[in-house]
């Protein structure tokens, strides 16, 4: 019996294209392969990365070329930050056989959402189904890849069901795991493998997801960031006093190590919600300023902790 | 031979005296008494707290009253609040052996050290050291209290040789782990039975600690909590769109569940430092918002992740 027996007669996703082998991109091919839910992975991406992939198992064949790579595939995900993958819409839109189901992993999906629609025109509801891992980012590369990245994390889904151009409907958030009516049997499958790689599928609307995660997600980044500036900005680098800190200033810092290209992409395709959630938080640290030590100040202190509380459990 | 026999013959501090026993105060105690640090400790607190600590082992005798408590001893902890410290540095004042020298933990230090001054007139450089663990804090109570809290963690210690009130000298933090000269024996002595159960003590004046901390503790605390009202504003609490989130955004709220009441004091007593570290992260959160997804924008994210990366190193 050979390895390739080992996997099951009728896997889930009989043939998987993955573009962009990096974190996101070979964990979810190690993910994919490693819970026996796709068939064949072809991967995309630079020689050498495809070489490096099909040594660590991830994929089981390679293309330089994303037409060529798409050209057999039932399952495609673009792996790559949100304009990039915008740009393989458009640019694999006549290799992709018409039963392939286009998927990717971007963290802003309105932008994305809009371009299929554009591209795919009255099939796009059909033929793309935005998703969106919130799996830990502060690392990048396929070395970084594991399978199980997406043990346990939230994968949102973002159906383009009944959606013309500029008008983005779905279900809500408040539904949670119930999948929408009007899933196609493929959108049924992604959904099922993503299920069956440990993650927690939502399903949203493009709209919805990007306000939200500006808040959940953005905005904590963002955070994370000013802080680092505003250290930096008092003290100077490599300043002895800067070793006068506990550990929760360094789990304050973590995502200040994230891939600055990355969110210079983010930045740019979800501005308006960050910016009302930067603004938001302006607000809240003003009012803190302005009340420090008072009676108000404390009320504020018991409420922040009454909430974070309640996302903890 | 009994368990007393086990501890060492001379202890550096043969008789101290620990006042507040939640968890600081506790976690000193077991953590003293875990390395053979203490000879006798007696615990001050409300009578059920004394019983719960002897019974776990961490004091040796108990009083409730601060006067007697301190009445025998060598060394003295103050584990409260910082206001309350400051109340107990006058109530213990006539009590307290000429020999014996008084510490504390609070996370401010000025404030503290203006009253040791206030208090103690001319003899305060040698009978008060004030100190700072920045130990973890989001969780409280003697029955969160653990020998190894101070593993590892940086202690500040403010002397104040040469003070007069109202103008606060001392070591500089580039100093670091240098002990200033004019240390008295007994001040060594708390030195060395600090790096015995695994704290790395640092030197610093008074206001130099206060700035500092301002920053590198207060800052995060204040964000922290910030995020959590800025997030319960968009979406209230229990809004099922929360779930959509990461680890990220759990790690940066972790500081949000820290005790309300410790940190309505610590606003009040570091009021002008916190308010400006408040101002600059503000300043930092705004300009972000204006450059969002430019280059200017990431050119701030790359500088924030070179220090993110500076500080873990």
């Amino acid at each position: 019996m050979s390895v390739e027996g080992a996997r099951p007669a009728s896997p889930i996703l009989p043939r998987v294209c993955i573009i962009g082998l990096g974190l996101m991109g070979g964990s979810l091919a190690l993910a994919l392969r490693h819970c026996g839910v796709a068939g064949h992975i072809v991967g995309c991406g630079r020689p050498a990365l495809l070489a490096r992939a099909q040594e660590l198992g991830a994929i089981d064949s390679g293309a330089v070329d994303a037409g060529e790579a798409v050209a057999q595939s039932d399952f495609v995900f673009l792996c790559v930050p949100v304009e990039t993958s915008i740009a393989l819409l458009a640019q694999i839109a006549e290799h992709l056989p018409a039963r392939a189901l286009v998927s990717d992993v971007g963290s802003t999906k309105e932008a994305f959402a809009r371009a299929a629609c554009e591209i795919y025109g009255a099939s796009a509801a059909e033929r793309v189904l935005p998703g969106h891992p919130l799996a830990g980012r502060e690392l990048s590369g396929l070395e970084q890849a594991s399978a199980d990245l997406f043990a346990n994390c939230i994968w949102v889904l973002t159906p383009l069901a009944g959606a013309a151009p500029g008008q983005l409907p779905g279900a809500s958030l408040a539904s949670l795991n119930v999948a929408p009516a009007g899933l196609t049997p493929a959108q049924r499958s992604l959904q099922l493998a993503l299920e069956a790689i440990g993650a927690r599928v939502m399903f949203s609307t493009p709209g919805e997801h990007d306000r939200t995660v500006a808040y959940t997600s953005h905005l904590p980044q963002m955070v994370s960031s000013a802080l680092a500036l505003t250290l930096e900005q008092a003290f100077g680098a490599g300043n002895p006093a800067l070793e006068v800190h506990a550990g929760g200033l360094r789990a304050m810092l973590r995502l200040a190590g994230s891939d600055p290209a990355m969110w210079e992409q983010i930045g740019a395709s979800n501005r308006e919600n960050i910016s009302a959630a930067l603004e938001g938080m302006e607000a809240e640290l003003r009012e803190l300023r302005e009340s420090l030590g008072s009676a108000r100040f404390r009320a504020k202190f018991e409420r922040a902790r009454e909430f974070a509380k309640l996302l903890k459990s």
